[in-house]
């Protein structure tokens, strides 16, 4: 059984950032509330001495516990909030399933079509740069891995909405802010209306 | 508590990765025999339309069960493998801290000190190519964050040997051969004695 859950009080979030509208996804259908402190990733607010001091590797999501421990990385925060709730399976096999889906996200996945939504976003980057170039294909290869997953699937485990789902979400629902078209994954355009049908749900404009 | 393991029976490996040593390594650890299945990278045998129907991603490591679910992704092979046992933590924070060590070493570790490693023993990759000198500046911020976290503790979780340890133990031992000199950073290089001190072990080079 898992060990009672310490009360988050505090992300540290972003607006602009995928990994952090994750954690303000699963905090909105758990009901949990929690002070948010917006961060300006472009102004370099993550890397500030007093931010360090939370977290040293200088990123966010990073969420702030009642005991003052401060949990980083968006997948990890999602597990740490989602255990022993039905976001979360409780079958061994699908819980490393779910890890899975979660370890391709932050390796095949939010470096390419993450990475190439920020720098077309925020850096004005065009489509024609080499890193661009390489990291979109690299995009479309994970998108294509997940469309065919998701072709006689309604979501990445089990049959209902976990962890594996949001993580995969929240970058893959702006995709084409990044330049990327998805008309070719219907698999993954279906399952992305699904995710977004399953309330409570909230845009990752909303604070 | 967790379902009943499902017993493996194959992994699928190579033994210049060392995402695929993580799961010989907690295997060896366990005393549970599977049969290994060596796969050569450079010559594209994951890529293999046989390989891809098992692991549609194309990457070793991949664990093949009893059942015949493949599970891809080495950090849920080695969560998959070790819940229930002394290498999984079961105080829920410190569950999602040994996530959050392993999600750091799949992000910003991984992606920079293996791949150099992979690019300077298989592709001759020379220290001044710029993608390179960028990885290894990104690779050293990496080592920067262990080292501090590990300046007053054993081991990155709890007081004990986890799979957090496992995952970047892996990639970290190694990093001379992609050129990192880890001479300013002691409280890793005293971590990394410390893992291949726990019995039972075994090196990277053993099948």
């Amino acid at each position: 059984m898992p060990s009672p859950v310490l009360a988050p009080v505090r992300l540290y979030d972003s607006l602009i950032s995928g990994n952090a509208y994750k954690c303000r996804l699963i905090l909105h259908k758990l009901g949990v509330p929690c002070e948010r402190v917006e961060l300006d990733i472009d102004r370099k607010e993550t890397r500030t001495p007093d931010f360090l001091a939370k977290n040293p590797n200088g990123r966010v999501p990073a969420l702030e516990l009642e005991n003052g421990v401060v949990l980083p990385e968006s997948n990890a925060i999602l597990w740490y909030l989602a255990e022993g709730t039905p976001y979360l399976p409780e079958d061994r096999l699908e819980r490393a399933q779910a890890l899975q889906w979660m370890f391709f996200e932050q390796y095949s996945h939010e470096p390419n079509i993450a990475v190439v939504r920020h720098w077309a976003l925020h850096h004005g980057a065009t489509t024609q740069e080499p890193s661009i170039v390489a990291k979109r294909a690299l995009g479309y290869d994970a998108l294509a891995v997940m469309d065919g997953h998701l072709r006689e699937r309604r979501f990445f485990v089990g049959d209902r909405l976990s962890i594996a789902d949001i993580a995969l979400y929240a970058y893959s629902h702006v995709a084409d802010e990044g330049g990327f078209d998805l008309s070719g994954y219907p698999a993954v355009l279906a399952w992305l209306d699904r995710v977004a049908a399953q309330d409570p749900h909230i845009p990752i404009t909303q604070a």
